[in-house]
């Protein structure tokens, strides 16, 4: 592991504190790193007082030969991404090579994308790692990670959820739904998770509150798009009168695991990680 | 039919004018009828002239006795009804009943509800009959309704919103997918159609606008909840800058099929009838 840690790390970033996290663990284990802020997306002011160069989301051809110039063997996709329209994309040659050959694949979801990006990314030569084995996040125990833990019918709200999600999953839809009372309220699509939370929020109704269920997708190219939750995602929840959040075991990329446990325990909302079958 | 047609129907009224279309029919065929707007969810002004009584959505056991009073052997659901919360409901002894027993069932979805309602009309002596039916509009053929019609991209926009719309159905989620360019943007709970159309307008990309795919449920009850569109869907869909709408041949109830079909050609989206594998 020590020859590989040391290789030159690209990190690619997008919105969030991800790739600052990502950055600081470089410094703290001495590894050299390249970061490159996705312009509109990253927030310079999270990365104050690290070098970093800004690029455009359409300038590939730029990403990869920054990359190359700066050494980077490996390349880590950290923080969320907004899809733009092809318009405000404005692609390079490179880019546009990309989009070319995906425009011709049948599966356009998130997931087909990121495995798309991956595959561009090792035919030029760098390896994509994942944000979760970078930080050493990988192996989330199942059970419950706070203080409190779903009651029977909750439980009964999560095995629905399971279905559910594995289902909208298998067809690179989404990663989320949510659950009250036996009742799917919300399905997550391209929106995300936030605006799915306060959407169903407004759909909920008396009683114990609702359940939100976040599952990696069967096929996950979790190197570059792993079902994430974060203290945001709980304090989201909890102003929507959520009861708690079922994630998956195994697979999921918490943000500041520390944070996001105690935001949940602080704001009354069970939080599991559960084992899903495929 | 004749003999059938003479039964007197026992009609109750969720919101929208599919009631009042209802009952316009029933005049027009000399047919007894007895109309039940329920209170908060029919609009008495759309029903004006019409004699009609009010009851509470959670007072069951009056509307059964004020249909047998009435002489009707038959009952129709038509027009929208939100969910009410429990506590807003104040189910009656016979409302409390039903409930008592639909909480013991393992799927709590809008279709195993209406499934559970229509079994507890003909427990008490009522033959339930679909909107569509007693409309004559049961036989929507396949193929373009208005003057447009889906191209390439659209249609594979349509392959892709027929099977993820197939797959929620099954689950009982929801009727209807919004799809871009290959792309997902939103899926149906609870929420409704028209809501899911505003929000996918805020999502969509440039470049053709997106399709509404809406199809019934495989297992569907459509004698209580058919999968229904109007000119406001329509117009909904327009305003959200959607490019077609595509909906199932054969079960699909169009409110005021000629207006539909105008506003579509008015504002240049494509409105067609699929035959979907189940």
């Amino acid at each position: 592991m020590v020859a590989t840690d040391l290789l030159t790390l690209g990190i690619i970033a997008g919105a969030g504190s991800l790739p600052r996290r990502i950055a600081d663990r470089c410094v703290a284990q001495g590894r050299k790193f390249h970061l490159l802020l996705l312009d509109g997306h990253a927030d310079p002011t999270l990365h104050a007082g690290l070098p970093f160069q800004t690029v455009r989301l359409g300038a590939a051809g730029e990403m990869f030969e920054r990359m190359r110039q700066a050494g980077c063997q490996e390349v880590v996709f950290a923080g969320k991404v907004e899809r733009p329209s092809w318009r405000a994309l404005r692609p390079d040659w490179r880019a546009t090579k990309f989009i070319a050959e995906f425009a011709l694949k049948a599966d356009k979801g998130d997931n087909a994308l990121m495995a798309a990006i991956v595959a561009t990314c090792e035919t030029e030569g760098f390896k994509v790692r994942a944000p979760a084995e970078l930080l050493g996040d990988t192996h989330l125990a199942p059970g419950p990670l706070g203080r409190l833990s779903p009651d029977g019918s909750q439980r009964d709200d999560i095995q629905i959820g399971i279905r559910v999600a594995r289902a909208i999953g298998r067809l690179d839809i989404g990663h989320a739904v949510v659950i009250q009372a036996g009742l799917v309220l919300g399905v997550e699509a391209v929106e995300g998770t936030d605006r799915l939370i306060e959407r169903c929020g407004a759909l909920r109704h008396d009683g114990i509150g609702p359940v939100l269920v976040k599952l990696r997708k069967p096929q996950q190219e979790i190197r570059a798009d792993p079902p994430t939750i974060g203290p945001a995602t709980v304090a989201c929840a909890a102003a929507a009168g959520f009861s708690g959040i079922a994630i998956e075991a195994g697979s999921t990329l918490i943000i500041d695991s520390e944070a996001t446990v105690a935001e949940a325990d602080r704001l009354g909302l069970f939080l599991l990680a559960v084992e899903a079958p495929e």
